[in-house]
This record gives C-alpha cells, structure tokens and sequence, in this order.
C-alpha cells in the first residue's frame, strides 16, 4: 500500500534538488516504464492502477487509485503508470566509438531530441557538460521516449574529458567547412554547443575540425535548431 | 489610437476561426515583426510600446502601452512588439524546384520547424494538405523563427496537387529504401506523413520512391520524429 510520505516523495522528483538527493527519478507512461524495466536500470517501485498494464517483479508493483496517480504525477492527465528508478552509475566512457559531446545544452525538447537521435544512430555515449540540462528532467524523459534505456550519458568536465581521449575532435560552427566537402574520420567525438552562444571558447581551442551543414536559402535565415543540426551531422557520420 | 473592440480584435486572433474570417494573423517579437514587415507580406498593424523598435511606414504603426500589449498578446511576457499581417494569396504552386509536401502534420512545435528548415535548404513551396496544422497558429509561428516569411506555403487538395506534377514523388516511410543508396532525382517532391500514422494509402498509392533513413541503433527504438526526419532527408536532396 502507499503511504502519503511515499506520494510526497514521488512529486518531490519533478525537482532536480529532490532527484539528486533521493538518486532517483520517474518515468510516466506504459511503454517507458516498461522499457526501463527491460533495460539494466534498477527500479525503485512501479505505480499503476492495473496489475496487468506493465510486467515487473511483483515486490516493486504497487496498485493504487488514480486519485493517488494524479498526485504523484507531472501530467495533466496522467498515464496509468509511473516508474520510479535509482539513477545509474555513471562512469565517463573514454570510448573508441562515435561520442556525442553536448556543451551546455538547456532547452528539455532538444535534449530529449537529441537522446532519441543517438538510439537511433547507434551512439552509445552522450557526454555532457555540468551545466546541460539534466537528462532526467520529466521534459527530457518525455521527449526521449524510452531512449534513455539505451544510451550512456554522463555528466563531466568536458575539458578533462576531451584532453583524456585519443579520438579526432569535431564541432559543430557556423562558420565552419561544409560537411559535404569534409572527410570525416571513421570513428571521432561530435560537439554540439549551446542553442544561443554555440562551442564555449574554451571547448573551441580543443577541437581539431570545425563542420558546418550548407546553407541554401537566404542568409537572412536563422541558423538551425540544434536538435535537428545534430540529426543532420549524426546521419553525416553514419553515412559517410 | 488604439480602440477597444482592436485589442478584442488582435486577442481573436490567436484562433484559428478568427483568423480566417478576418484573413490576418499576428507574429509577436521585434525580429520577426521586421523580417515580415521587410517580405512581400501586407501589414495591417504593428502595435509597440517604443517607436524605436521596428522600422515601419509610420500609418501602420499604433504606439499602444504595455497594459494593452498584455491584452493583445498570446505570451504570458509579451515582447515590445505585436505584427498583424493580412493572409498573402496562396497559389498551388506547380514548380519544376524541389517541393515539399505535408500530409496531416498536427504538431505545431514540428511544423514551425519544418518550415525553419524550408527556409534553411531553399525550397520555398511548401505544400500542405488541408488537415495539416495551419501555418498562422501562434506556436507555429513562434517555432518558424520568421521563416514564414521567406517560404510560400498553400494548402491543398493533395491528390489533385500531386496528380498535376509531373516531378517525381518521393515518399519517407519506416520500410521504404535506404536513402543512402537510392540515386535522388535532381528535382522532385518529398512527402512527409502524419507523426502517428505516416502517409495516408491514397496518397502513398502516387508515389515513385518510398525512402527511408537507416536505423543504427537497436531494433526497438522508436521512429524518428518527423521534423527531424525532414531535416536529415531535406539535407540528403540537397548534398546530392
């Protein structure tokens, strides 16, 4: 049965404060709670208002009212579950695979965009800056629809990160060489900078080739949301 | 002077009936308010706490106080500026330029995107079906930057549209051909289909070339949202 210090505790992880200090967060809605449930995530417990909706260990299921689901959750009109997780040990993979690389990404969309864009390419290790928009946000979970099962994001110092590894260094600029005209390197990490200030300067001394995706209408135009600037450069790398 | 039946006038707006019985629309925010006042669209009025603001023909422009900005506005912090522009006459356009088609597109926030991206990669006809999300809703037009501006967007009968052209007709499906070892045509039309259901069958029944974008990641990963799926396939018509 759930208790009321167990529902307070639930809403309380809408807040990344709460969420830090608890090393857990939740997933509203069947098929993320059942996606993290079948990923090496630990969960927490699991909410519902019907045994049959998910299929979990039954000593992490609890059935409760919807009146109590509405509590617990973000959503105006809440799914019939909610996943409650401990946060996953996060180790920065110093990899020989394509890594993404996000410089203080803010925006909840475009993170939880650009998590859906590396489970689809294959990238494997998402590694953000300390002050991106934190991946566990309920407006990030929402977006990734599930695909944080499948990718491994940590939180780091780029510059240590970026002087650590062995593998070509590539950013996305404005101002950069065409991608189309580029050799890209067959394995390498991809910098992807915040949506209004770009690469930080301090990032930008690090990196060995600046891209750029070609323009071909007015340059009157605005440049390119960073969600669908990192789709374009991520099929870049797997096509080429 | 600015009256009080205007405001109630302006406030209408945000809706789509009252959009269409008064053949306007209203962009809000200095950029883009200028970028339309500086296109061929046809200003009705440019409401503004500060003369200063934007660069405008002085009988358009009705200085009004930041109270009656609040009234008029659809944003919680309105910016200095509110532009209401009259619809432009749209002209099914039958080009010999890549053209792009949407079938029953419903989400705002892609729309504006997707028009965004028209804007980026030069194609300037944008050809809607008649359930596709309307190009003058506010969140559309906040998502599209002011790239309105620059696009020709019509809505239309699709099947009689596409029956016209005589351009190759390329369709994105989940099982179409991998677009990396399809030859694209120097010019023709692209379909993108509804976020849930994709292409609907009749109009999938006109197409030449079903395209896909091919899947890196595990097999159980959700679809591409579809804006960033145009990007990626509007940037493949062009590197081409």
């Amino acid at each position: 049965m759930v208790v009321k210090s167990q529902i307070k505790l639930i809403k309380s992880l809408q807040q990344k404060k709460y969420r830090i200090q608890n090393g857990m967060f939740i997933v509203e809605g069947k098929k993320t709670v059942q996606e993290l449930l079948d990923s090496p995530f630990e969960a927490y417990k699991v909410f519902t208002t019907e045994l049959s909706v998910v299929s979990a260990k039954s000593d992490i299921i609890e059935i409760v009212s919807m009146a109590q689901l509405k509590q617990m959750s973000g959503l105006k009109s809440p799914n019939k579950v909610i996943g409650v997780f401990y946060f996953p040990k996060q180790e920065v993979a110093i990899s020989d695979e394509w890594t993404l690389v996000l410089d203080d990404i803010q925006d909840p969309g475009n993170m939880g965009t650009i998590i859906r864009l590396c489970d689809w390419f294959g990238i494997q290790n998402l590694v953000c800056s300390n002050n991106t928009v934190d991946c566990y946000n309920p407006k990030v979970l929402q977006a990734s629809m599930g695909s944080i099962a499948r990718v491994n994001i940590v939180y780091a110092d780029l510059e240590s990160f970026l002087k650590k590894s062995k593998l070509p260094i590539l950013g996305a600029f404005m101002s950069g060489d065409p991608v189309y005209k580029v050799k890209l390197p067959e394995t390498g990490i991809l910098i992807m900078g915040n949506e209004a200030n770009g690469i930080s300067k301090k990032i930008e001394a690090l990196i060995s080739s600046k891209i750029a995706i070609p323009q071909f209408g007015k340059k009157t135009t605005e440049s390119l949301n960073v969600a669908t600037a990192t789709a374009i450069l991520l099929n870049e790398v797997r096509r080429s």
